[in-house]
């Protein structure tokens, strides 16, 4: 089965707001097995819209067309699907009700032009689930159905998964399931993962039930996801399992640091909760990136005392007791681990110091930077060189320190 | 004049990349005064390359495809060019020649894969901007130029920029040009700043040479874009330089903070660097998020002296001295602020203490937010209440700090 996604606004074709909803329906419908070989931006204009419209139809089973169905008088995406339908528009009572209570339960009134959002084309159906103020539809035409959701991303992800998913399978036929499981690494490159994964992807490729593949995500990891067809859910999830160890078992268990949406943070925070662990952190290049992301996680505060950001070198001496001498150093980064430690009540720090660039520092070229982390009053510090830019040396450091504590974590826990 | 954009590639339907190339295109474009009506995603199939190719060419006057001109057997936008213009690919000597110097540069020698990107369709010629390893087409079809990039976004924009917007204006037979100059504004609403600009927008309306747009940019500002079309380069900068002291004049200069690229932490950092004035930051719910900010400017190094990312209460005490009582009130974020300058050496600082959520901290509900800056050893505090989700309160918390300092230092620097 194939499906179309086609986004309308001229905001879009403008550049001022990027369409990331046509990527994220993309991998849902990856996910649902569904093949997606088009996808499609119009501006706000009826004759334009029409055309997408009757082509997406002509070449796919189903179209989700994303956006214009707001109250203003640019959301006209109601009209082109009645026009390309062939029949008019009626208003929905029921709906004009239902729209009208949302503002009531939020203690305003309904603007009028709100009513045009209960305008539903004549043979088009209103999808059951409504997040928003604009209610979704089902129109068929021919044999294929064109879902049309709103451009709000949350509204759009609430109707897809949960009701156009599983319209979309029973329709199709789809009687098995998809489900997929992303093991999430950091310290060894896409090529290294793939030799070592060579004996396992061969042997995926031969199979054919379940696919891997590499996706590099900057701060957020290197992926690997496994994705897997069965006839049941249970079945899905054996498979996966399975793969899942044996990839685990070839790359070395310790290179994965998260599933799925777990982040480098939040598998630090993890380990030092469960130890019983407080942490801080002592930073300069990276001017409190580390800080920020951990404090980005939810309920952070039981674990993350703070940080020292020590931009100016007399600040690392001041309030780290930075010895004198290059701040780019050895004695340097250990001191600063140290100083996080006493100064923040922690047990374990993290500390970096180095040249993002573009110019050289300290005697030092851009991307040198040392790195350590303090684990029971114990140092480790090591040195090391990115060839990159400034925002990307900061973010590789931030994540490469994050997970060398990690390391330290795991076989303290181990041992 | 139209032109489509043709993003190719099968990563960009599955999700696993946003295409970001189109939104820029767009943008450009738009600059040029070139209409864009639609925008295509395919997947690395050579039938459907050649009938989106076939569609984009019939219904435009320009096609940019992006993508597909890579040396691996996945990139064949060069073939689907060859077969929708109805000739065959020639090796062309000279790329051959200029591709593998570009290796040998480097130090490398050519794998024989990239032997392909030397292949140019009969007809077709070869863009004189060459930034990467894969050269840019240019294929006349009927009356329609295809103007073929690669998806790497630093090499498309480089030719898009250097040599195609030129060609393009030069075949359109366009003798103005386009220029704008972008407001970045803080401290009003767009329905705010909309009314306040009513005189000056039913003008700009009336005349149809300088356009005015509104643009909600989140931690980047609201942007009031003014683009101005004219014969001449020194005719659109006057027209531009007189709407922009119109708008400046209508909507409170002070709500300006940059203009075009420039961020609220360079408008900061300019402001203490005139002043000869060190700048230091003391955090609680941001986590460090305004120190990252400020340090992400090259040559911050100058004015700012560091940060203290005071998360846990008791650090709030023992390093900034906030006294005992609740840590989300006007007196810690006061001794935030003194604290600050005290221990990191600094003339001005920014502090913010509150709850970012999504649970209730200290007796306050999310989004409440103590802010204060430090100038000339006098402290002002505020406190806020925001409407919005963690991540959101976090970003308005930052940007609206800064720009309360920014306020005081312009005032000061008046007096």
């Amino acid at each position: 089965m194939r499906c179309e996604v086609v986004a309308v606004g001229t905001e879009l074709l403008l550049g001022q707001v990027v369409d990331t909803n046509s990527s994220w329906i993309g991998e849902h419908l990856a996910g649902l097995g569904i093949d997606s070989y088009y996808q499609t931006k119009v501006g706000d204009n009826l004759d334009r819209i029409c055309a997408v419209l009757r082509a997406a139809v002509a070449r796919n089973d189903f179209v989700v067309v994303c956006g214009g169905l707001g109250p203003t008088p640019d959301d006209i995406t109601r009209e082109a699907l009645a026009a390309v339908m062939g029949v008019g528009l009626r208003r929905d009572l029921e709906l004009v009700e239902s729209i009208s209570a949302k503002f009531w339960r939020r203690g305003r009134s309904m603007p009028a032009n709100n009513l045009q959002q209960a305008d539903v084309p004549d043979g088009a159906e209103v999808i059951p689930v409504f997040p928003g103020t604009a209610p979704g539809l089902v129109c068929p035409i021919g044999a294929t159905v064109v879902y049309a959701v709103p451009g709000v991303p949350w509204e759009m992800q609430t109707m897809m998964t949960e009701w156009i998913a599983e319209d979309m399978r029973r329709r199709a036929g789809v009687s098995g399931v998809i489900q997929s499981r992303t093991l999430r690494t950091w310290g060894e490159s896409e090529g290294g993962l793939a030799e070592r994964l060579g004996g396992v992807i061969d042997r995926l490729d031969a199979s054919g039930t379940v696919t891997l593949a590499f996706l590099a995500s900057g701060m957020e990891g290197l992926k690997v996801r496994l994705t897997a067809k069965a006839d049941t859910a249970a079945e899905a999830a054996a498979m996966l399992a399975a793969e899942e160890a044996a990839v685990r078992a070839a790359i070395d268990d310790h290179l994965v640091f998260g599933t799925d949406e777990e982040t480098m943070e939040t598998a630090v925070l993890g380990l030092c909760r469960r130890a019983g662990l407080t942490l801080a952190t002592a930073e300069s290049l990276t001017g409190g990136m580390i800080a920020t992301r951990l404090s980005a996680v939810p309920g952070a505060s039981d674990v993350f005392r703070g940080s020292l950001v020590t931009y100016a070198a007399e600040t690392k001496r001041n309030l780290l007791g930075v010895p004198a001498g290059p701040v780019v150093s050895e004695a340097a980064v250990r001191a600063m681990a140290a100083g996080a430690c006493e100064q923040l009540g922690a047990d374990c720090s993290v500390a970096v110091t180095g040249v993002a660039g573009p110019a050289s520092a300290d005697g030092e070229e851009p991307g040198t930077v040392w790195m350590a982390t303090s684990v029971d009053g114990e140092i480790v510090a090591r040195r090391h060189h990115f060839p990159f830019d400034r925002e990307r040396t900061r973010q590789f450091t931030t994540i490469g320190i994050l997970n060398e504590l990690r390391l330290r974590l795991l076989s303290r826990a181990a041992s």
